[in-house]
This record gives C-alpha cells, structure tokens and sequence, in this order.
C-alpha cells in the first residue's frame, strides 16, 4: 500500500529511492485508465521535485517524496485549471495555499483529476474528460464531484488527493472507493487558490488510505491563512470522553432508496459503533434533511451563479447542459429571498444543533445507495440528488464530517460518516479509530465450536454473534479427529470428489479474532473457506496430515449428524448452549 | 437618581414603597414631554404588577419594583407594537423574551417608547409620533432609532430602557443623552418578539443610568433561548488583563465632520483612557468603515425590504417618505449580488479581525457629531448616515460594543464607544470601569500651587495635567496668609467692590483629586469659583476667618506678581519648574 508511512520506511531504509518510486508512479498515471487525470504535471517539473528531493534526507520532511493528486479546480502552478470546463481554464502562476503546504513538507503533485465541472455533482459523470472508472465496483459511479482524486487512490497511483466538498464532494467518493474522506470543519483548510463552487461553503477536502495518514496530512495542512478571508483559526475543543454517545437517524428517516444491502451494511455499521464502546441515541434528523433541501431549493444556487454563472451565460455550449439547468435557473427572485432562505437556514441549525447537543457525533450512511453509470445519465438531476441525502446539509450548518469505509454492502462498497461541530475534526479521527478497532471478523466454524458443541463456549466467551449457517462449496472432504481432549473434524480441500458441509458463521472483534485464531492446534489451521454461493470465509482448515491421521466421514454433511452416531458422553450435545446462539 | 441600586435600597429600607414610586412615576410619564412615548400601559396593567410585587419582599427579586421603558418594535404584551407606523400596528399576546426575562426578575414597564420608524434612522426625528426632545442639548436630536427609551431616562421616567440595535440604534442615543448603551454581541440577548430590522444583524440593546445598572440587568437577561434561531450560548472569555492596549483609529480616519469640540473631546477621552492604563495602539480602521458602508450601500437594504418591504409596497402612504425611499429603492439586482456583498463583507471582517487581534478593544466616539434638528429635517439621509460613521460596521463584522458617556464637547454630550469581539461584553464593561475611575476633574489654584510656586509639587507628584490659565470672575478679593509654613493668598467671594484674579487650571485624576481636596489647611477650603465666562470651577476658596487673620492684596490681580513685592527667599519662583509646567 502507498501510505504514507509505508513509503517513508521504504525511503528511509533505502529500499527504494524517490526516483525509482515517483518515476514508476509517473509512468503508471500516464498509462492510467481514462477518467483518472486532466493532466499530469511535464516530466520536467517532476525533475525538478526529484533534484530539490535528492539533494535532502528522506527525514527531512514529514510528507517526503510522498505523491498525490490535485483536483482540478485547485490551482497548481504552470498546470492549466480547468473545473473540467475546457473553455474556463486558466493557468495559475502561483499554487493553492494548501498545495503549498503539501509541497513545503515534501510531497509532489503528480497531476491535475477529473471532477464533475465546477465540481456541481456528487456522480464523476457530468466532465467532457469522460467518467471516472469505479475500480472496486466496475460500472457503478465513482462519486463525484472529486471523482479522480479518489479513483487515483484506488488505481494505486499516489498516497492521497485533493478533492473540494461543498455538498458532499469529498465524501461521497470516499464511500464509493473505499477511501477515508476528510471534509474539514470550513475555514480550516485554506480555500485560497480554488475555483469556488459556493465561497461561503467550499472546503478543500483530503483523500486518504487510512486514518494515519488523514491525521499526518491534516497536521501539514490546517493552517490559518490571513490572505484567506473565510480561514478560521482551530479554538481547543476537548477530547472524545471514553464513555461517548453518537447519534442515529430515526429509523423512517433513513433512507437507502430501496437498497436492501446498503440498509443491512448500515445496521452493521451501528453495530459496529456500538461494540466500539458508543451509546446509540436515536436523533431527529429533520432539521438536517431541511437544511440539506435548501443547497439546491434555495437561494445558495445563486451563490453558484456569483462563482461560474456569468462565464456560463457569455460562453454558451461551454458548459455541460446538466451545469448550465443547475447553475443558470432562469427564474431571478427577489434578493431578499436570499435572506429568507439564510433565516430557514438558521432555524434549521439553531434545531440540529440541539440534536447535535445530545451526542457527542452522529453516524449516517455516507451515501443511502450507489447507482450504476448509466442509470445516472439516464436521469442525471434527481439520481445526483438522492446521493445528497447524507451530504447537504453538512457545510450549510458549519458542521464537521469524516467519511470512513464500512463493511461491504454485498459486493459494493460501503461508507459511513461521522459528524460533529465545527472544529470536532479531531474527535471524528478519534471515533473513527475506536469504530476501526471494533472491526468485525466473520469466522465459519464446522465442527467443535459448532452451536452445542464442546468448544462452543470458547465464541461466547469472546463476544461472538451468529451469523448465520451456511454450506461450503462441494470440494471438501471431512476427516473425525479423536486424538485430542475433544474430538474434532477438519475440512481438506479435494479436487475430485468433494462434497459440502454445514458450517455456522459467527462475527468477531479484531481482538477477539486475532486471539480465536492464535490457540488453533494442528493438525487444523485458519484458512478460507469457499462456500457453495461462491463467497469465501475465513474457517478452519485441515493441514494434508490430518486425512492420514483422521478416519474419512464425508459421508456425513454435518459433524453434529456424525457426532450422534457416537456413543462418547462427552460429544452429546449442550442443548442449552444450542437454543441460545441459534 | 434612580438607578436600580438607589430604588431597591429606597424599597428594601422602608423609605418609599413600589406602590408610591411607580405610581409616581407612571404619574410623570403621563405628563411627560411629546415625542418620548408611544404608549403607556394602562392603569389597571400597572396596578397588577403592584399587587404582584406587594405580596413580596424587595429583597426576592434582582428587579423588585424597577421601572423601565420598551422601544415599540419589541413586543409588551397586550400592547400595541407599532414599530412607529400606526398602519402597521399589532396587538401581541405573548411579551418578547428579554421583557418576560426583566418581569420575571421584578421589572414593572412603564410603556413603549417613540423610535425611528421601522428602526431605520440614527436621528429620533423619523416618527409620526413626533420628534423626540433632547433634554440634555435642547433643539439637537435625541438620537435614534431608539430615540424615547433614551429620553425616556434623561426625562427621570424609569431606572433603564429596552432599545434595539442593528446600525447603532442602541448607541447614538446612548452618547446624545449621556447613557451607558449596551450593544451585545449578537444573539446574547434573544430578539424572539422584535421586529425585524436586519435579522442577521438585529441586537436588543440596553439603556442603563450606570455601568452598576447595566450589568445587573445583563446578568438578567443573557439568556440562549432555544426558540430563537439567533440566539448564542456566551462562551468563557478571558477577564481583561491588567495591562491592556486600546487601539484608536488613525488620526486622518476620524471624522468628525467639521466639529471641533467633538474632535477635542474625543482627545481627552483618549488621554482619560490612557490614564486608566490602557497603552494606546493606533489601528487601521479602513476595512471596519468599509463593512459599514455595505449596510447601506451593500445588499443588507434587501434584508430590510424581507422585514417590511412588502408590508411598504401593499400600503401606500403608511409608511414616512424617507423610510420607503430607504427600504424599497426600486432596484431589485440578481440575488447572487448579496452573495457579492457578502464576500465584500467577509474580506472586510478578516482584515478588521486582524487589527481587533493587536489590542484588548477599540475605543471610538460614538457618533462624530450631533445635529440640531432643523439641519437632519433638511438633509435627512446624508447627515443621518454620517452618524452611522462610528456605529454601522458593529454588527455586521459580529463585535460587542459599550457607548458610555465622556466628558462634554462643550455644552453638548459626547460618548465614546469601546469595541470588542464576540462575546467580549464583560470585558467592555471592565474597561468602562477603568475608564469612569480616571475621570479627570479640574481644580483651579490661585496661590501657592501655581508653577513655580512652593507647593507646585503637590500637583506634579498628583500627575496633574496644565490645562491653561483664567481669570475669576471679577466677584473675589484676595488676602494674604503669611502664617503658615508657606505664604498662601485665600480668595473671597464678594458682593461689591469685587475683582479678577489669575489662576490656572489643573486635571488631576478621581484618586488624585480626592487626595488633593483632602489635605486643604484651614482657613482654606475646595469651592466652586466661578470664572470670567461664567463657568464654574472646583478651586481655592477662603473661610470667611480669612478676611481677618490675612492681609487684603486685591491690588494685585496675581498672586505671582504680590509675591515679587516681597523679599523673602522661600517665596521666590522656581524657574525651572515655571517653564516645564506653563
């Protein structure tokens, strides 16, 4: 993995040289899949990163020889910035501040990426430079508007990005590639040198492989910028207590568009949070969903005329003709209406930040579902719109957000996000921490640990939940050990005349896990299984001693049906236990 | 005076009851001058509050018995609101939060008070309820918008009065009538049942007699009300440090528009602000008076017209001349332009912020001159907005603000306002409290304390001030007293036969002048002596004793030049301190 650790150590142990890397890195964005950049920095100005790099120790600075990627309506010196609108673009002399920043600590900005134009989008479809390929999920959407900046993560092509977030830009592609998105608090990344989208909202916003590097990157960045007028300086806020509550939705007010998997991977993400050491609070997300319906209902449309309209009306065609519905409404009220919204606005704050009050952070969905590319070109707006559920209303009302990944949604990825106050970025890594520690491990068990059986106990004493039962695929044959304390059975892969067997999923902590798999005693091990939908699992597996060792019973699909065959008191079966984790 | 601590003593030591006193009171109002109130509460209100508050002890509530004023855009219930336009007018069943807060705590309102229409104005004079005298400066404007709850107290009607303040409605007033005028900072003080002005903007503002009063009445009515949108839990603020730094706009951004005594007012302020230990910082007041001009000049005149604007067009005529060409102008731009101004306003708050940031507060006049009422009649909007010079930016750049009064421009009151951040409230009082401790008195001497003279000294160890030299009125005779350590000469005040003597003139600080008048031997003594133009000034006087132990020297207009008669060494000038002093 290109994080940002990982690459330092490679430095700094001179397992490979700055050269080596950014120059195969070089090479690999160039031969990227189309969607990915705008542009790529001229091969000289990358010689001139390496030369300044070379001539410094790789401990030098804390982003050393580390590459990223600028979406490209953040300035980078000499590259032309085009908010994927050919006809805007302009060639800045001097970079964005945050840039600068990144630039100051070492790291070296490959290129320019593809965005939804005048990042107006949460999809990665609306850019003449074409759509940005989802790697993880091959034709669904990649989110946008920041589209590029995360599918150069997930290409393997830099260690993070640049992205911009007004309305969920930074977070929806985090959701879609698996990616952690920060979107900061407003004010405290410097929006000098961006193409604004609403100057009231914007923020620049950072794609990252884990949360270290979140952390790392936002030390080098966070950075009040007087030449900034929205830049806020950080006050101290106080640490996440160890005893912390976040706040859920009603249930009625989630909404997941009718995807079932999604619904299901965000009842496991509260889960989750909860064996993170949360206290669930039901909140009454109202007041964000009005405020969200406000970006685009309301008069912060016409913020997104002050930036880019004036350029759409005198250059027509330029524009994509979804931009143009978007930004150029047609209908011009009255300039009071933009106080009435400000008031709606207002009132939908002064009641969120009350629900806000309760908790210490909430948790959503970062998207409500993921759509495939064409079913967004086939209804561009409304399809858009629904990815904003979770997303609107989060810079409208000054809040903080950390898009994070969760456990899949069937094959599709699958984010939440976590929300607090202004200036709570610091408790959203934290939490996130905490939610990543409780990640859950699926564990299929076939045998002793079997619901009644002997070993059983072993899963409840370290917090297992049933999962379910499940069949492997038919390749496996089942060998009886009865050499030890409990007799036991191992599951060995065959070629040729496999069979299945009826194993039980159970979900464990990291923890919990890690020490399951520790005290395994040969001759059985932890492997995967496959199982017969295809899927597969981590199970026990036997090691090849085990057939000669063991006495063949794949005639049995079941280790309880073989183990009833058996006269042994100690097999018989704890009943109790049974009715229990069933 | 009937400032809070002074009524609340009356009624807790038995001296009067709440019943004869507010009785008294209501009496006074009912015969007060034309142009102060609106409207009074009727006599069976008042008798309700009285028999609420005769079933208590004065000791049980902050505000037992303490009459104030109401502005009529803030809701007394049952009472008209009219916002001084009758066409307008409703009857509210519920008063607005901060009078709830004020009765609750014991307050009694007397009635509500005449103001700008629509509290757009800073002059008193727009209002079909007449012109709102001036007792302080008859024939000049009592300043608005909250014009007759600052009469009201000048007039000796109640103990404080409610204003609003959006451009400077709650401090104009304040200096023109020699009030302490609380701006909050915005949100403390909940504007539920206000009249908009600016909603963004709008403050409820407090009138007190003393700096005592308004912080008692604040501590009454800060309050986060949760029904108000607006509203703004006050965050800890640092107490003001013992060494502080005031910063004081360059001398070519003061403007007091041709008013001299204003401009040399404002230097004694300055210098008195100094002398309560506040080290001087001269601070670009540039981006502050450009924030100001947005109010009028930028789109806030558009959040005007959302509070009245379509009341104004669906009502021809209600609405006074100058209020309709100032709220509806006829040009409607494209709503994006607020987003401009408020970009304008953004760039203009980061650079003000940075200036705030090098000192503790600002202080500035209040307003940078007054106007006779004629003058405002025949050039209403330009002279108007000239007082807004010093008040306009407040609000929009989000500071608290202090009027208080300083010594006079001459016959005519003079405020100065100090200026703080957010929340910075407490801070402003403590610095006013510093400031009333240096109030500089004048002492006129005619003897041994003139430069040069023996006991010159006494008044430079006081850190005494030369202000210059006079002549008494020719109302004195003068005796010599020889018997002392030090010749001094005693001045007599006489019917007939009576001359003028020279003297000079000192300010010395309260502490400095307390310990000067407390160490005059008899037969002298601390009088008024009254000067050739009819001034009166605190100075030697001579017991009447004089006149018979001293020698009469009223042939010699100086007591310098009678000393130079004389030939004893101890009463020759000290040159040196002569010519440092004059």
């Amino acid at each position: 993995m290109l994080t940002i650790k990982n690459l330092l150590h490679q430095y700094r142990t001179g397992r490979t040289t700055v050269r080596r890397r950014l120059t195969e890195l070089y090479r690999a964005a160039s031969e990227a899949p189309a969607g990915i950049w705008i542009s790529l920095i001229p091969e000289a100005q990358l010689e001139q990163y390496l030369a300044r790099l070379e001539r410094l120790s790789p401990d030098s600075l804390p982003l050393y020889g580390i590459p990223f990627a600028v979406k490209d309506n953040i300035d980078l010196a000499g590259i032309p910035t085009t908010a994927a609108c050919p006809a805007y673009a302009y060639t800045p002399e001097r970079s964005a501040r945050v840039v600068e920043l990144l630039v100051e600590a070492g790291a070296v900005p490959l290129g320019k990426t593809n965005m939804d134009q005048f990042a107006t989008g949460l999809v990665g479809v609306r850019s003449p430079y074409g759509v940005t390929p989802n790697r993880l999920a091959p034709g669904y959407v990649a989110g946008g508007s920041s589209s590029g900046s995360a599918a150069a993560l997930t290409h393997g092509l830099c260690s993070f990005s640049l992205g911009t977030d007004t309305a969920g830009s930074g977070r929806i592609p985090a959701a879609f590639n698996e990616l952690v998105g920060v979107k900061p608090s407003r004010g405290l990344l410097s929006t000098r040198g961006v193409v604004p989208a609403c100057r009231t909202l914007d923020c620049v916003s950072i794609f990252a492989l884990t949360l270290e590097d979140a952390e790392i990157l936002l030390e080098v960045t966070v950075k009040f910028d007087p030449k900034d007028a929205y830049s806020r300086a950080a006050p101290k806020v106080n640490p996440l207590p160890r005893r912390w509550k976040f706040g859920v939705p009603r249930d009625e007010e989630l909404e997941f568009f009718g995807n079932r998997a999604y619904r299901d991977a965000f009842s496991r993400a509260v889960r989750r949070m909860e064996a993170a050491g949360g206290k669930r609070v039901t909140i009454d997300f109202a007041p964000f969903l009005a405020a969200a319906r406000l970006l685009y209902e309301g008069p912060w449309v016409f913020e997104r005329y002050a930036a880019v309209g004036g350029f759409i009306e005198s250059h027509p065609g330029a524009a994509l003709p979804v931009i143009e519905t978007i930004i150029t409404p047609g209908h011009t009220p009255h300039p009071s209406e933009v106080f009435r919204g400000m008031y709606r606005l207002q009132e939908c704050k002064a009641k969120a930040d009350a629900e806000l009050a309760k908790v210490d952070l909430l948790l959503t969905p970062t998207a409500g579902t993921i759509y495939r590319i064409g079913e967004v070109e086939a209804d561009p707006i409304r399809l858009n719109s629904n990815l904003g559920y979770y997303t609107n209303y989060m810079n409208l009302l000054d809040y903080a957000a950390l898009a994070i990944p969760a456990a899949r949604a069937g094959k599709l990825p699958f984010g939440v996000t976590l929300v607090g106050r202004a200036f709570d970025d610091g408790r959203l890594l934290e939490a996130a921490r905490r939610f990543r520690l409780a990640e859950p491990y699926t564990v299929a068990v076939c045998g002793a640990h079997l619901a009644g059986m002997p070993l059983h106990s072993e899963l409840e004493e370290l917090g297992a939940r049933f999962l379910g039962s499940a069949e492997t695929a038919p390749r496996y044959r089942m060998y009886a050990l009865e050499k030890g304390s409990v007799p036991k059975p191992a599951l060995l892969r065959t070629e040729k005349d496999g069979t299945s067997f009826y194993v039980e999923l159970y979900e464990l902590s990291e923890n919990a896990f890690a020490r399951f798999a520790a005290r395994i005693p040969p001759p059985l091990g932890l492997g995967m299984l496959e199982l017969r939908d295809g899927s597969r699992v981590p199970g026990f597996i036997g090691e090849a001693v085990a057939a000669e060792c063991g006495r063949d019973i794949s005639g049995f699909a079941d280790w309880r049906a073989y183990t009833r065959t058996c006269t042994k008191s100690e097999w018989k079966a704890d009943s109790h236990a049974e009715t229990n984790a069933v």
